[in-house]
């Protein structure tokens, strides 16, 4: 059997140029339809300080907190992102896999806010969301946006073949669906307190183009 | 303008004996593919000694509750169905539309459930939830199955046609659609406690049947 944890691994190193090229080039049509503004707004409305971006990629999110002022830190498993990343500015940026992240490194400080913005393809998410607790200022926010299962017709390891997201896509990606009250159920076992579930459709209507969840430390 | 309340109650009584065929007749594929079994499952979990069925129409959901030796109590706005309820036995049903039921009769009794199974079709549901309370036991469970948001395009007011229920359909029924937020946002500004979602499919794979919401008294 193999592995798919591994197997997502390989597949950002793999596709990592084509993604810096199709995130930069606007060519992911969900994002452009309402996802980008839905995780812009629901950051904006709590105000932060400073925002943690868990899995940055090649950092659109961060370079948007910072035209906004708020210091953002945006950490990423995959070294060719990271340094994308930091080539464009805007933030901090650092290699960091889900597993050093779940041990709380303290020099990245303490943060209002902690982003997962279709950052979360594991099975097997609760380490790290018990780790970040200890990265989250008191009080502090985290937000998870995620494919929405409304549509998938099951939950689960599902593959990513990056189909329509132009040239370049040389590796399929692994990555595990669950349902809403599976993700809110992961919530409360890792300590948060699941708040707003926003489901962002696009501007002239349309099914929901993500799960956007809350919670609180 | 119309107003969709009134049509929503015309339309009942209008297609009262088409439902009741089509219930009774297996002709909903969704209820078959797993939406009542969803709802036994999630009250038979919490082994309630009696039950309150909000909604009941024809009361095949009281019905199936009186087999397992549960003692049910359905309530309904239309007579029609309510008569056809009685005919077929397996419960106490009485007439009620739902602001009579948020005034609380006492002589219904308390409830360790309420099930709302495909009968919370209204823009404003605040008054009925909030007046549930003092039908249900303490510590009770309020479950609510209702139409999936993630096919759906648009939230807000829309419009049943009952296409593919058969014949007999001779008014379309105004309802209103909310996204799982606004249904939990709603839960919690009406004094209930949300626990599980559930997004029930089809045994073989396929999209979410429905949206099955759990709360606490």
């Amino acid at each position: 059997m193999d592995d798919p944890a591994r197997r997502q691994r390989d597949s950002w190193a793999a596709n990592a140029a084509a993604w810096v090229r199709v995130v930069r080039g606007g060519g992911i049509a969900s994002r452009i339809a309402g996802t980008d503004a839905a995780i812009l707004a629901a950051l904006a409305a709590v105000a932060p300080r400073r925002v943690l971006d868990v899995g940055c990629g090649e950092g659109w999110l961060c370079r948007a907190l910072a035209a906004q002022g708020i210091e953002a830190v945006g950490v990423d498993a995959q070294p060719a992102l990271v340094e994308a990343a930091r080539a464009a500015g805007g933030g901090r940026f650092e290699v960091l896999d889900y597993a050093a992240l779940a041990m709380a490194p303290e020099a990245l400080g303490r943060f209002e806010a902690i982003a997962c913005n279709f950052a979360l393809l594991d099975e097997d998410l609760a380490p790290l969301l018990r780790g970040l607790h200890a990265l989250a200022a008191p009080g502090g926010w985290l937000f998870i946006q995620t494919l929405h299962p409304g549509q998938a017709p099951a939950t689960g390891w599902r593959e990513e073949a990056f189909a329509g997201f132009g040239e370049g896509f040389v590796a399929a990606m692994p990555w595990f669906l669950r349902d809403t009250g599976a993700w809110l159920a992961l919530l409360r076992e890792s300590g948060w307190s699941p708040g707003a579930v926003q489901e962002p459709r696009p501007a002239g209507g349309g099914a929901p183009l993500s799960l956007l969840l809350t919670a609180r430390a």
